[in-house]
């Protein structure tokens, strides 16, 4: 047998300990799952020694391979951020378990009992790049939802997710789950990705994909299951001429500024013409002397000084310190550029004119759009959720900050007294 | 340019043009929808001498190519089923508008108030084969719930579709909506269904096959976009110990003899040990009697003359009156078999002991699970969902019967007043 066919058995072999895993975890008692959780952050930090040594061998190992400073603080652990790890992993043992819960209940003429309860979606295939973080929020929302999951990291950070996949099955055995609820693809051949994304024999019920273009671009091309894709944050802040100019100042440059590499950054700020001339100029140095760069059409740069924006630019999403800056002629232009530059991800509308606000929050076809608040809110833990095992860009299932709930499907549970079909 | 050329140019404008009409049917209130439903109806009746002369078209070259009396059976319309999918639109028209119902409403610490709202998918794209009936049936659903479609149905089917579609579209038209939100793809060349299998240049959001196993096949392996598939129903009865001997007898014969052909009809009968003797030769019997083949194990077959059941037949989803009869030991017995041999789709447990019922509802992992009533219950219209556009196997989004309120996605609205994020 050479090294393809052996690395072909672990894979389907992992998928079928999935498979098995997830009766046990999906028949569990919340109350089971929750103990589950709460062994995961106590090991966690219990093992903080040992996850510590084992990040600074691939911190090392990155250094030496000449990897930015960039990708070296996504990978670098610390006593800090483990603990925030342990933090994140309580929170969401505090959140409400999604199973059972009955969503719809109704009763037909003919005395049937209908009710859709949640349940779990199965197995998880998780495919990540160098945050080790990645492999503890997303076990403890799989497990939150009663799902098992397999992750697949980079190879980068393969000893930190080791040691850290190695305290949570401590726990699962502690709390009486099976160990294999969560497991890691320990191969770092390419193609056990591509076994992952063909459902790995029908063990894998959906791909969630967190990384760069290239990883996102072989997920939408190789996919053969559901995938919870998430592409673009072409995010807009919209200041109609009704908005509040300190509101309008503020959101600007939190949405843009505050974190400039995060999904839900503010990458065009559109601005109504009757205000434009008013309020432009102090959100444009506001702005500027935050190290922004300003890209604007014509009508902006007439009001204050910046670089020229073109086609591109309305297009792109910079994860940088830039922004476009057009002027629009009110609020049903602004909705036509979102809908045509936008990547239905993250839009927000500054007014103090509550029906326009509300033709904006109906009309974008955006998964988050915010009214008086900025376009960073973008985030399962802002949202409550927890924490998030992603953010989904795509329109079915699941939307926006991905949490234990759309981690979840659902059944019909139907009552009868002996009812047969006419 | 050749003849290729020429059909995508017209594929991709079809897709451009649903997708420009997505937004004001999207927009449109819920009356409006309501008022293009009713006219729909209104116009499929008025145009019903139209109809069944293209019908009879149809039917005509379907018989002239010596087409099967079953898919001349499953093509032909009569008054009888252009009123009763007439009445269908109707009933789609009385139900509630999902557009804009809030599932979710929670306010976080820092004032920022969280809804999530029902919006529609987009864009559907219906590959089916000779039912006309669908095209109606699907436009209504797609239309209710806000969305446009394509239809592409089979050869055999297109003079009915083109008189039905024409009907549909005049009603549009009629309460000011784009006709383009129901559109037909005219050309039979079966690559126009693997560019909408592509997504027609992202203009397909989600694509519902409905037909054979070898469009499934086809749909499985092709497409780039959402699908929600429709695999096996490899449904089962389970009759456990503390069953209802005339119940038993009668979701039985119910669930596989009502309608054969239909994916929520039995295929496996599961009886526990402690009653086969006492119930199993009755409900044998009256199978027998309603000129069902029965194929049982070793345990059965001492109880009543059948056909032996060789392992095949726990995995076979007959269409056909053949049943498989199995005696297991108890309910967790029962559990597994399904597991390890069903396909996900519709399951009943008959019996009068409730802990035994809510076990089987709560582990069984099926998209439907049934006590004391018929697996042939596996049906939109009998869900309440006013008709089906189809029943999705698959996991993700809907599960089950497919109705309006499963042709929607959601959006997350944000009131903030000022909130920028720390």
């Amino acid at each position: 047998m050479n090294l393809p066919d052996q690395m072909l058995v672990e894979m389907l072999s992992l998928g079928q300990r999935a498979r098995a895993a997830a009766k046990a975890v999906r028949d569990a008692s919340a109350d089971q799952r929750t103990t589950a959780l709460h062994a995961m952050a106590r090991r966690l930090r219990d093992a903080a020694p040992a996850i510590l040594t084992a990040n600074a061998k691939d911190v090392d190992a990155a250094r030496t391979s000449g990897k930015a400073e960039s990708f070296i603080d996504r990978l670098a652990l610390d006593a800090k951020r483990l603990e925030a790890i342990a933090s994140g992993v309580e929170i969401v043992a505090a959140q409400p378990d999604p199973v059972g819960a009955v969503t719809a209940d109704w009763t037909q003429p003919n005395g049937l009992r209908f009710q859709r309860v949640r349940t779990p979606i199965g197995v998880i295939g998780m495919i990540f790049e160098s945050r080790p973080n990645v492999a503890a929020d997303a076990s403890a929302l799989a497990l939150r939802a009663g799902n098992t999951i397999i992750l697949r990291g980079g190879a980068d950070s393969a000893e930190s997710v080791a040691a850290i996949v190695a305290a949570i099955r401590a726990a699962l055995r502690e709390a009486n789950l099976p160990e294999d609820a969560v497991q890691v693809v320990e191969t770092t051949d390419r193609a056990a990705v591509g076994l992952m994304l063909a459902g790995l024999g029908g063990a894998i019920d959906v791909i969630i994909p967190r990384g760069g273009k290239s990883l996102v671009a072989r997920v939408q091309e190789e996919a053969r299951v559901p995938v919870f894709a998430h592409l673009e944050g072409i995010c807009h802040t919209y200041v109609h001429a009704g908005a509040d100019a300190q509101k309008a100042l503020d959101i600007a440059l939190n949405g843009k500024m505050r974190r400039v590499s995060v999904c839900g950054a503010t990458e065009t700020l559109l601005i109504d013409q009757a205000v434009a001339a008013k309020l432009l100029p102090d959100i444009a140095t506001a702005l500027s002397n935050a190290g922004c760069e300003l890209r604007g059409d014509d009508a902006a740069r007439r009001l204050t000084p910046m670089n020229v924006a073109d086609e591109d630019d309305w297009r792109t999403e910079y994860l940088a310190p830039i922004i476009s800056i057009r002027v629009v002629a009110g609020i049903d232009e602004a909705i036509q550029h979102i809908a045509a530059y936008g990547s239905q991800h993250t839009e927000s509308i500054v007014t103090e004119d509550q029906d326009a606000a509300d033709k904006f929050l109906r009309e974008v076809d955006s998964a988050i759009v915010l009214h008086n608040a900025s376009t960073q809110f973008a985030d399962g833990g802002e949202f409550g959720f927890g924490g998030e095992i992603g953010i989904a860009t795509g329109r079915m299932h699941a939307r926006g900050p991905v949490g234990a709930e759309q981690l979840t499907t659902f059944k019909y549970m139907v009552r009868g007294s002996g009812q047969t079909r006419p």
